[in-house]
């Protein structure tokens, strides 16, 4: 890091005087398009079909816009209301025009960004701050400095590409009375804003660095990599509340940022979802610097970490290529995003030009209009795509990833996915040891997502929804263990925030693929360890997933074990006794809204249930214990708003102390409606068997119908791979080396 | 009539002798495959894609059958079972074996015919009738006669396929010892399966006849047209339910079920699920009597009526291609069929060559194996396809065209479907005056369909459940009017079957279309009068749909009028007070099956609620009366095995006399979930006022945001299209001549 900004401080002063320079010569664009990337792709055009195509569909859109005349209205509206989307719309029209006047020489487009920008420009001065009093960082042409940040995130890449083109004198007035006033206020202003790790800090770096490369202005610059101190400047005080000291307040800044948000694997924890959003600035950023400043070498930062970020993130995704719902996320987003449509092309231009990231970009069906897109759009008429493989992968979280990972089981169409990584601060939701499953359908056992319609105004303005927090953060809302009906950590976000999940076992093998992970935190006095794998058994039709939850508990300890499947009932082994009144399950955590529509207690030594989605049919195997319960649920009670959705799940409910829930998912079969013929609409398995539980090992029997039979064994405590094991089951005796033993028993 | 049975006479006395032959001389095959098209398809091997890869798919799945070898198990299963599957898929491989072999020239294909049917030919003396006894007309392979029908439909083509390769001995033997004694068994034997007016019985009529054809046994095939008197043969006795008495009992045959089944217009009274299926039959045999006795001209019989069923079908579609789900009807049932990939082909190839019907046939992806498959094929590869164009059109019910219809309303992408045909029989359901809506996404206002999952034996074998008696047939279930709770005709078919609902007025222009039905029947002293028209309106994204539906009854009914919105609620401009204890809305007639999840008294002018489906908004606007309520709903309650769906609805609930029910429908905005940007997310509509109600008139006035003002007036008992009506509304005096009228009040 000191060598780092060593290198940086001597280029900083061996450039200024050049780079205070404004206009005078060909110096833009030079932030995410290049001088030589507008040679390349004006050359280019008509010859690269996807380029082609990307640039008529941005001509098409932004022409409208310029049909449509300026607007630029006094800030009013919350997220969703008509100036909120008027300013967003207008920044990335901006951007595009901007782009589109470098490749297309079209004086319109220039002129197009100039008047819009004397429209803010005359505008700034007239506005305070947004009459909107949510934010604790309020902003000016939006109700949060977040979306300003946006705003000046994209107005630099339109001011750069008209930088050349403008008269001296307007350069002057934008700079001096739109520009850095911006950028002030986005930093030295509002403190708590820049000057944290958080992502909502990244963007301010990003937008006043940026805006600072465009215009020269190193302070600027330096401000976004390095953050400020605030008892430094002149005039500091937080607007935002009032009495708060900020002396001696300086945290973060772009680098700072770099080091703490991702794990070395890539990993943001808050999620995906969040990872997405956040990525934008840190990459568009990037890219700036590594054009204006590649002696930075910002994309070999950390071994390389924003690039590899990109990878983590398509790894997140399911075979729609939407990302894994963890924690607050809107289903849904995908990689069809703009944010991912420029990583992705990025990724490939920058990091090495990975033939399988082009089949993504082929998906995407469009490029970003700078080098990077062309780059990529070329190597894709060039018939270089390959299909991207998903492998199974354990992705460490924290900064120093030593706390936690989320392990991703991939066997054919299967996904699963284990959590057991960090809370994910105000975003996270209480669920570790919670999986998800997915097959080329899409879901089959979900993760609820966040209670939230993003941009709805319906919906409460399209903010978060109350029932974010009294459902979808709660952990009965999760495919995990919820014990004497209370959320994980008490519900306390800061006691979460504290402890991650302890990655166990990892394995990923032709045959058998595994995810193993402690949770001994959530609850005092329990001990939560899960197991996952994934194996291919020649006598069944698709992967069969194997869940393995121990706990080791006192007695009389209840347990709770939902499953939020996706599809309609079908059948099951036990009988069912159903409710034609429906009351809520409990008051707090997450039950007040869940309704029990069945409920039984349940006998012999297995529980099924075959349930049909999407044209295929799914089977759990459960082992029972005596006393066992399990409740058919659905989603929707205490909701006066109908903010959720009536999804189906199910509960299987414990009394006792030391135990292990033994389950089997299985995929099978498959209904044609035109033809009406289901195939292998049962399921193949006869039996399950826990054969051994202790402290230190669980072991289980797979009966199959077929008369197969196989045996898996674990380690709950030792995972040297050259440890032997010795464990008396049901069977007799079993020995094996390394922490399983998966074996066929015929 | 009698000219067409005069002419067959002669023909059949003519050709008797030769083709009694049996074998000898080259006469077969001339089913629904000829020579001639046999010699045509091997020229076209490798030159037309779509036939090729159509030849393709067939080799790989009857090679696949081959190899698994031949199973000919003894019946035992019900449907969904194996030994009916079994059964079924041999009748499937042996019909396409036997094209193959005439195709390719390859003699496995007709080797394993033989080896089946030689199968087939040692059972059959051994068994009795089906050991399962659910039907009336038990079977021998199957548990009904009706797929037993099937077995030989599909394996008299398979037959004619190597009848001239077949030896003599083996002819004689299988005419004389399996196929006439079948034909008996599913004729004489059965008379109340083979001699009635009933879909079944044309499956009867066309086995009988077709292995009649393939035999040369004109005794049989003049049997499956014109049916037999039972008192005239010998050995009657119908075994099943024993003392029934036949005597004189002759009625159908299939000249009968074409004059029968039905209406000039090609729709079949049990809506379009169940005329894909018994169209099959009516097809199949009329191609082999095209073939063999194109004298009989069957395909021009009733005006072309076959032909003409085709079109009906394809008419009676959504977007997808799925067939409206009126009556009872599994969803996802679509041109995709294999019954409609042999329609299509065949009404191209025999109607006239329709360019439009080729690109359906393109998206079924897949022609049948036989001439007009390679016509289709052809006329693809050559270019020649042309969209389909769906029109709004009215389609009549009632072998005579005079007993009631379904109207269908399209516009844009929005398709409104109105019923007020006859009942449909035993499958028929109390719906009348119901109406569904779709858009390009699929359905926005549902039709429940029936309670089935058909051949998934997880859900009672597979049959229809006990809940689509209890709710999928029962008013409330529909979006139609329930009075004082009461099902239309009491929930009694033979009353509903008398009598049909009164088509009134029926209009397609280019700015509006229009549906508008009595129902006078359904309740006693309730007149019932529902109008549906889609407009253009310049000010708004989408056609509107303006939903009328006027009663006449004595003070103090209770009326509920559901709607099935699907999807999820985002706002309305009603308080509605939920419920977080669910109780059943009833306990008979379907309440029983529906839980109120929220209601409200309804203030003000309108009732409005927004929803949300497949990334698109949609609004409903009504008017309300004092003291109306609305109930927002979900589907089951009292459904112990999880049969129902758990989908949404609303109730709109008044008590009063003469009075309107007056909505409109509004399809608008969008959202993506990648840029999570909405459009549109609001209604256009300010308000809807009743400007005038009485027996004779129902006018509305629309108020948009926008300012503009749309009137809509409507004469109910004067539908002379020359006549001058005038009448007060709150807006002053109103004239217009004709039927209607709908204006711009700006």
């Amino acid at each position: 890091m000191k060598k780092l900004i060593t290198i940086f401080m001597v280029l900083t002063l061996m450039s200024c005087a050049e780079q205070e320079n404004s206009g005078n010569t060909k110096t833009h664009p030079n932030l995410v398009v290049t001088q030589a990337g507008v040679e390349s792709m004006r050359a280019s055009l008509g010859h690269v079909p996807l380029f082609d195509q990307s640039v008529n569909e941005t001509r098409q859109e932004v022409d409208a816009e310029i049909e449509n005349g300026i607007e630029v209205p006094i800030p009013k509206d919350l997220a969703g209301g008509y100036t909120h989307q008027r300013h967003k719309l207008n920044f990335f029209m901006m951007q595009k025009a901007g782009v589109l006047f470098q490749i297309t020489g079209e004086e319109k487009y220039a002129q197009y960004i100039k008047e819009m920008l004397l429209e803010y420009h005359k505008m700034w001065p007239t506005i305070g701050k947004h009459p909107a009093k949510r934010s604790y960082a309020r902003g000016k042409l939006f109700w949060q400095c977040l979306n300003d940040a946006n705003w000046l995130v994209y107005t630099s890449q339109a001011y750069d590409c008209i930088y050349d083109w403008l008269d001296t004198e307007t350069i002057t007035k934008l700079n001096d009375e739109l520009f850095r006033p911006y950028a002030d206020f986005l930093s030295i202003e509002n403190p708590r804003f820049h000057n944290r790790l958080h992502n909502h800090s990244t963007w301010a770096n990003a937008a006043v660095g940026m805006i600072g490369l465009v215009m020269g202005d190193e302070k600027l610059v330096d401000r976004a990599l390095y953050a400020f101190d605030v008892d430094k400047e002149s005039g500091l005080t937080d607007n935002d509340g009032g009495s708060l000291s900020l002396k001696g307040y300086k945290e973060g800044g772009f680098i700072a940022q770099m080091d703490h948000s991702f794990s070395p694997d890539g990993y943001y924890t808050e999620g995906p979802y969040y990872q997405r959003y956040a990525m934008y600035p840190f990459l568009i950023f990037a890219q700036g610097l590594a054009n204006k400043k590649p002696d930075l070498e910002i994309l070999d930062y950390r071994d390389g970490l924003l690039i590899k970020a990109v990878y983590t993130l398509i790894n997140q995704t399911n075979t729609q290529g939407e990302f894994f719902p963890i924690n607050d996320s809107q289903k849904g987003m995908s990689l069809q995003s703009r944010e991912l449509v420029m990583a992705v092309s990025m990724a490939y231009h920058y990091g090495g030009n990975d033939p399988q990231l082009l089949s993504i970009i082929e998906d995407q069906g469009r490029v970003p209009l700078n080098d990077s897109g062309l780059t990529a759009a070329k190597a894709i008429a060039e018939g270089k795509s390959e299909p991207f493989v998903y492998k199974s992968i354990e992705i460490t979280d924290g900064p120093k990833g030593d706390e936690g990972a989320i392990g991703i089981l991939r066997a054919d169409d299967l996904t699963v996915v284990m959590k057991y990584a960090k809370h994910g601060m105000g975003h996270g939701h209480f669920d570790r040891l919670g999986f998800l499953m997915y097959d080329e359908t899409g879901e089959v056992i979900q993760d609820y997502g966040a209670a939230r319609w993003v941009n709805v105004e319906h919906k409460d303005g399209g903010g978060y929804l109350k029932e974010n927090h009294s459902w979808s953060k709660e952990t009965v809302a999760h495919n995990t263990l919820v014990v004497n009906k209370d959320s994980h950590f008490d519900h306390e976000v800061k006691a979460a925030d504290k402890v991650a999940g302890t990655p166990y076992y990892f394995t990923s093998t032709d045959k058998l693929q595994l995810t193993s992970a402690k949770e001994l935190n959530a609850y005092d006095g329990v001990e939560m360890h899960r197991t996952m794998a994934v194996v291919e058994i020649d006598e069944i039709e698709n992967p069969l997933v194997i869940d393995l939850f121990s706990v080791q508990a006192a007695a009389g300890t209840r347990y709770d074990l939902p499953l939020y499947y996706q599809g309609h009932f079908m059948s099951s082994n036990q009988e069912f006794e159903n409710n034609n009144i429906l009351s809520p399950m409990g008051e707090n955590d997450g039950y007040q809204h869940l309704w029990a529509e069945a409920q039984t207690k349940l006998t012999g030594e297995n529980y099924q249930m075959t349930w049909f989605n999407n044209k295929k049919f799914y089977t759990i195997t459960s082992t029972v214990e005596s006393g066992d319960e399990m409740f058919l649920t659905r989603i929707g009670a205490n909701d006066p708003n109908f903010n959720l959705r009536r999804d189906p799940g199910m509960i299987h409910r414990r009394t006792g102390g030391n135990t292990v829930f033994a389950s089997l998912y299985e995929v099978h079969g498959s209904y044609n409606y035109a033809s009406e013929r289901p195939l292998n609409l049962f399921t193949s398995v006869e039996n399950l068997k826990i054969l051994h539980q202790s402290a230190d090992y669980v072991a289980v029997q797979i009966v199959l119908k077929s008369g197969e039979s196989y045996q898996f064994a674990f380690s709950l405590n030792d995972k040297d791979k050259s440890s032997q094991h010795t464990i008396k089951t049901a069977l007799g005796s079993l020995e094996w080396q390394g922490v399983y033993n998966f074996q066929n028993l015929n």
